[in-house]
């Protein structure tokens, strides 16, 4: 566990996270599919974050954050492609204070209704990460607002992390322990999250991350021992299109045991078995757990493996395009 | 209760159905969603038959079926637009029996794929209820197969009843009786088998069908008095274009109070909620329920209410035509 750095979180931090959060958050389901057992020769257990409040772990590193503010925050602030922005402007409104995100004109419409239905102000940028940073900082600078990032901070990494506690305590309830806890990872707050919690508590199960080859910014930098922090990402798991913050890549090379990628292909696959087979609308990003499953086979049969479905929020409109991506013919 | 008639089936068969199928089917999650309640003003409990067996309630009934054929059969058949097809197809299978299902060629292509998923031979046939009854005889004529009808039986009107058995337990649990019980009416078995279930469990629970606009048979009948069985359906709700039988017809007079009809707009507002806010991939038929209670919002206000989803199985190309349905621009 790393606790010498005293600018990265520690695993004690995860356990007083879920102190903070408790009550504020949904302790989500852990669902199952003989079909999908079946067809992939493990024993599956899908964490259902979808089902969490706006439809994303992140209400859990949102829900942190803002019960460890400065004194006397009034408004807090932030950038988001989606679901952090939902997630801190419903957290916002559960304190009481201001909140401003700063959206990409590129973000999915649903995300974008979800942070305004919370009461949120949305200010719109251009795409890059260049562009979202420098908006924000105008936000800062004119309104004061404290800023609460996406993934790089070590109340985000640590709220993330305690879906960990709660899938350790689900697999105890039904009398098992996990072999491996498979996450997607953008920014790398929950798989920086989940490796803490597991790294204290469950040393034994393997936590693997999981990203699409165009967006393997984070297998490169675990591989190669360089943080990569550029990328032209190019995938439909819009969740994950993010490079791994700072604190996320320091947390994830000692506690993450490796990262895999798996193909566009198999991400519309694996959206298409949990939408038909679990009938659980989940968002391409969460299906990129399966996807790995899918597509690196070998490393999780016969083991009991706990995938994380990180959200469910997405243009619906988009469900057609991203079947049509598959290129079967056979639907009407 | 209806038990002077010896053909109709009785409360007592509903408590039995439940011991026949025990360990065979799922019992369903009953889940809630804040937003929808704020959005109607009722408390709302969503009872999960997307989540059966097979993907719709239609698995208790044909399982119950099973446990009581004759000695002897060994091969079943049916005609079904889908979820019942379906059903018998994984009861046989679960019974070794061999099974035939004739299809009009209209049934949407997941229902058909379930069907020939379970092994059943699919024989394909014209779309008029007499095409379907027509290709079934030559099937019994040819094979011997013995039928199992999809709604007009009372071990399925039984089977289905189970559902109500399990609201009543989910309600205790969490410690309410329900106000109202409403579900979709098509055939009429889960109708007339909640029906009987809450005559006997819970005669203060109001039992309500709800039926597409489009396909107001049962409503026609029972507020008239006479049992129509001839009408040209126009909805969506591809589970719900069958006429009323004649057993389920005569239980649901005596048990249920009213049905009520719901617009096709509705339905698709109704769908597009369920999909977005509880992340459930209901299929049309299902969203008929919540439909009602916008629809005939004073009717549900301040009540607790048990809204039975039926089932998950779609053509997922269709998402986005039914979304263009309710004739917004906003979605990318």
């Amino acid at each position: 566990m790393p606790t010498e750095n005293n600018d990265l979180p520690s695993s004690a931090e995860v356990l007083s996270a879920a102190q903070n959060i408790a009550g504020l958050v949904h302790r989500t389901p852990l669902i199952r599919s003989r079909q999908l057992d079946e067809r992939t020769g493990a024993s599956l257990h899908f964490k259902c974050e979808h089902l969490q409040k706006v439809g994303a772990f992140k209400a859990r590193g949102a829900g942190n954050a803002l019960r460890l503010l400065p004194p006397d925050t009034a408004m807090v602030a932030t950038h988001s492609s989606g679901n952090h922005g939902a997630a801190l402007a419903w957290a916002a409104v559960e304190r009481g204070l201001a909140c401003t995100v700063v959206m990409p004109e590129t973000a999915p419409v649903a995300k974008r209704a979800a942070v305004a239905s919370y009461g949120a102000e949305i200010v719109l940028c251009g795409p890059t990460l260049r562009d979202r940073e420098t908006a924000l900082q105008k936000v800062v600078g004119e309104k004061g607002a404290h800023v609460v990032p996406p993934f790089d901070d070590r109340r985000i990494i640590a709220g993330q992390g305690t879906v960990a506690l709660e899938i350790l305590q689900q697999c105890r309830e039904e009398g098992f322990t996990p072999d491996i806890v498979v996450a997607p990872v953008g920014g790398g707050g929950l798989l920086a999250g989940i490796g803490l919690a597991l790294a204290a508590l469950a040393p034994d199960a393997i936590v693997l991350g999981a990203e699409p080859a165009g967006a393997d910014d984070a297998q490169r930098s675990l591989r190669g021992g360089i943080h990569i922090t550029e990328q032209h990402p190019d995938t439909i798991a819009d969740g994950l299109r993010t490079t791994l913050g700072r604190r996320n890549y320091a947390v994830i090379r000692r506690t993450v045991r490796d990262i895999v990628t798996v193909s566009e292909g198999a991400i519309v696959d694996a959206l298409e078995l949990l939408w038909t087979r679990t009938k659980q609308l989940v968002e391409p990003s969460a299906a990129v757990s399966l996807a790995a499953v899918l597509e690196h086979g070998a490393r999780f049969r016969d083991k009991r493996v706990v995938a994380v479905l990180t959200g469910g929020n997405m243009d619906l409109g988009r469900v057609s395009d991203l079947l049509g991506k598959r290129g079967g013919g056979e639907r009407s």
